[in-house]
């Protein structure tokens, strides 16, 4: 399978972008030159990180009978100080929200995201050094 | 330097994400369960690319009094057939419009941001085989 997107320049460091699901502005921050219109591409990189392992944990939980009432997913990386720079160390922390978690299949599901779905994850540990911390907030 | 983004899950497979320079939603494909409303994740890998390296050579071919009137990047990755699914392989079309362009200049710009500048290019390199194409379209 291929995926395909499109850019367009737009004046300044301000691009367009055609990607799968819809289009979006990129822009840089006003220090080295851009406006602050759109995203900052770099971090887009987080974010599919985020959004790729989150779809594989809802969808595995699901099929597991392990839902929960809310999840967000926080994704830091540390670049290189040095150019070209790149995250050599990326946090992802797991915010799990629900009454009586099911821990073990929780964990279950996040473990079979990072060895077996998630192929931005995989991506990832070609660069990058890894951690994660997986947090619960039970409801009474 | 570190980047932090955020997520929080809205339902079946739909996130908001709050990412450097703004918000927007990421959902999945209805074939797999998703309802279309938002971005596929992997896929931002790859305008995260065209923007970094887009802006790279914005702002050098500007250093460069090389100017050009358009610019398209277009990226396409070829995914793995197996579970993790990654891009393997990547090529990169650059499109570059405007009258009498410097092409020694804009080559000279585009491996600069491959080999020093462009911090995605060189993640992707980690795990990626990447090609490039330059498209010239000059107005008399």
């Amino acid at each position: 399978m291929k995926h395909e997107i499109k850019t367009q320049w737009q004046g300044n460091m301000l691009f367009n972008a055609d990607s799968l699901g819809g289009s979006f502005k990129i822009d840089a921050d006003t220090s080295v030159g851009g406006q602050d219109l759109g995203l900052r591409p770099k971090a887009l990189m987080l974010t599919s990180l985020a959004g790729c392992t989150g779809m594989d944990i809802i969808s595995l939980l699901k099929k597991m009978r392990a839902e929960v009432e809310n999840l967000n997913i926080n994704v830091s990386g540390e670049l290189t100080d040095e150019h070209p720079k790149i995250y050599k160390k990326v946090h992802v922390e797991y915010c799990f929200y629900g009454k009586k978690l099911k821990k073990d299949k929780i964990e279950k599901a996040i473990k079979l995201s990072q060895d077996r779905y998630c192929g931005v994850m995989e991506m990832f540990r070609q660069f990058a050094e890894i951690t994660i911390t997986i947090k619960y907030f039970e409801n009474k």
